[in-house]
């Protein structure tokens, strides 16, 4: 048996606490492996009324799970009001996240889930990471550039090759380095974590219609393809690029195990049409397993009782379906 | 009563002759007003064994429309193989398109539904538009660019602001007159062929989460943030910019009436992620009515009996709708 997972609550003012309580809530509807929360009780406390059962180890979860939520402390004490994020907040959502990436690495948890946080919050405590994957990439000493972030849902899976960059910038920064680089771990965790033998890659194009031949666009010509035939000279099985905009339906959907889309909405847009309830963001290239509801800090429903746990669950169901995968393969 | 629609079949080696057949012979359960083809009728022959009836006016398909498919022939007397174009099956497809504009604009035909073409194909035999779009509006004495393309379905509409650009001439294209006269079409024409009074039109952003206030491009601050004020104070309900990946899942379409996307695959990700087989291309700010299905002339498939004609079927309906309510509306 793994050990339980660490969930990291996010930022204390955001909706991390809530679905975080309502997750545990589910967990024999959705057969939730054990996990704890990382973060401040009382976050929890101002949002939800169930039981609680503060731990300082990580072993006392397996046994505590079953008739109450528990929780790893951390947070200065400052002020917590839901939807009203500030320093303190912002502080127990990286103290979370580190603590949380600590005992993952040193096996005292099986995993990390982390809840939603606001950069803007976390650069204003000196936070000088793109995003939390980064960080968690360096603590387990990866280059960020080496994680991949895929979204992941019930009948898609999508990496955007570029993330949080201006589409000004887009066509500059892809290469056919960065493709070999962002599939090769792609291919490698896509088996390591979900158990896909060779696993089928399909390539977006940069342009609409994939370029039209080099009418649309050379990128295609020049990056795209001749990174994909050096990927199948390497046995990966990557095939495009495609029209991005017919690789999205049903009937598509089913040729291949994950898109590679050359920029942010590309990849994010069908993702979150389709799964919007229920996507979770997988780092890739991790020696630890780590995953993420793909939603924000929602701090304008936050104590509202309004935030939906969908993403959350499926963030912790395939947390403990990795962690169990690397444990049995050993990969 | 409005006046038959004619169906300009496209290619005749492509998938529209075909669907031009189904949706005839679905005309009673999908109660389709009565519409004729325009093109080879050898082209229908070679792929459906169904009743057809050759015509000389368009008022003779309203009686006729019930027992056979009306057809208006062209064509000159070329090979026809399905799924092998040549310069004849482009010129019967350029020849119907030209006839059927031609009767709508006259009011002998009620609108015109426009099958798949192959640019390449046209191109060959001395085409020079972008594509049919811009064909249309100019034999009906409007600018390519007043002309709107959005595409429709059952739960979305969408219009993309720029077409077929490759994406790094996308930021240098976006300018605010540009978003104002998209943005008035697509207002008007949407009351004129659907009916819907001062519809909400939401703005997405170019850059991946809109810009994030400026941190990842600015483009949302000074070009479309500033248009979406114009529009306002000239009485248009222009909403947004928003980020494009969470425009699209059910919740978020109930907030607007169209989505208007800066580039190509913002637009059309989302409404072939959701409508593959049923979505609409209609022309936004002509004198005539003009749809087509959204897909190709997919020559793969053609004269194999394996096309789905649910889009010529919901262009059909879209035409016949629109056509209607301008008739009702004198809009």
């Amino acid at each position: 048996m793994i050990a339980p997972l660490a969930v990291a609550m996010g930022d204390s003012a955001g909706v991390g606490p809530e679905i975080t309580a309502k997750a545990w809530k589910a967990r024999e509807l959705h057969s939730l492996a054990p996990f704890f929360a990382v973060g401040d009780p009382r976050a929890i406390r101002q949002v939800w009324d169930g039981p609680i059962v503060q731990i300082t180890d990580p072993e006392e979860a397996t046994s505590a799970f079953a008739r109450a939520l528990p929780i790893l402390t951390v947070g200065d004490g400052g002020e917590v009001v839901p939807g009203t994020p500030n320093d303190s907040t912002a502080r127990a959502a990286l103290q979370s996240l580190e603590i949380a990436v600590g005992l993952a690495s040193a096996g005292a948890a099986g995993g990390v889930v982390t809840g939603p946080v606001s950069k803007a919050q976390l650069y204003g405590i000196g936070f000088t990471y793109p995003g939390q994957t980064e960080f968690v990439a360096e603590r387990c000493g990866i280059s960020g550039e080496n994680a991949v972030m895929m979204l992941a849902g019930p009948t898609l899976r999508v990496v955007p090759l570029t993330v949080h960059l201006a589409i000004a910038d887009v066509p500059g920064a892809l290469s056919i380095e960065l493709i070999l680089a962002k599939a090769r771990v792609t291919a490698r965790g896509v088996l390591r974590n979900f158990g896909i033998e060779r696993p089928r890659l399909a390539f977006a194009g940069l342009n609409p219609h994939a370029g039209e031949g080099g009418a649309i666009g050379r990128e295609e010509i020049d990056i795209i393809l001749p990174a994909i035939e050096l990927l199948r000279a390497e046995g990966i099985d990557a095939i495009g690029p495609f029209a991005a905009d017919a690789m999205f339906h049903a009937r598509a959907r089913a040729g291949y195990d994950v898109a590679l889309c050359p920029y942010h909405d590309q990849a994010l847009i069908p993702i979150k049409t389709l799964h919007f309830d229920e996507g979770v963001n997988i780092t890739l290239g991790l020696p630890i397993v780590r995953t993420a509801p793909d939603h924000g800090t929602a701090f304008g429903i936050a104590g509202k009782d309004q935030a939906h746990p969908g993403a959350m669950i499926a963030a912790i169901r395939m947390a403990a379906s990795a962690a169990q995968r690397r444990a049995d393969t050993a990969l």
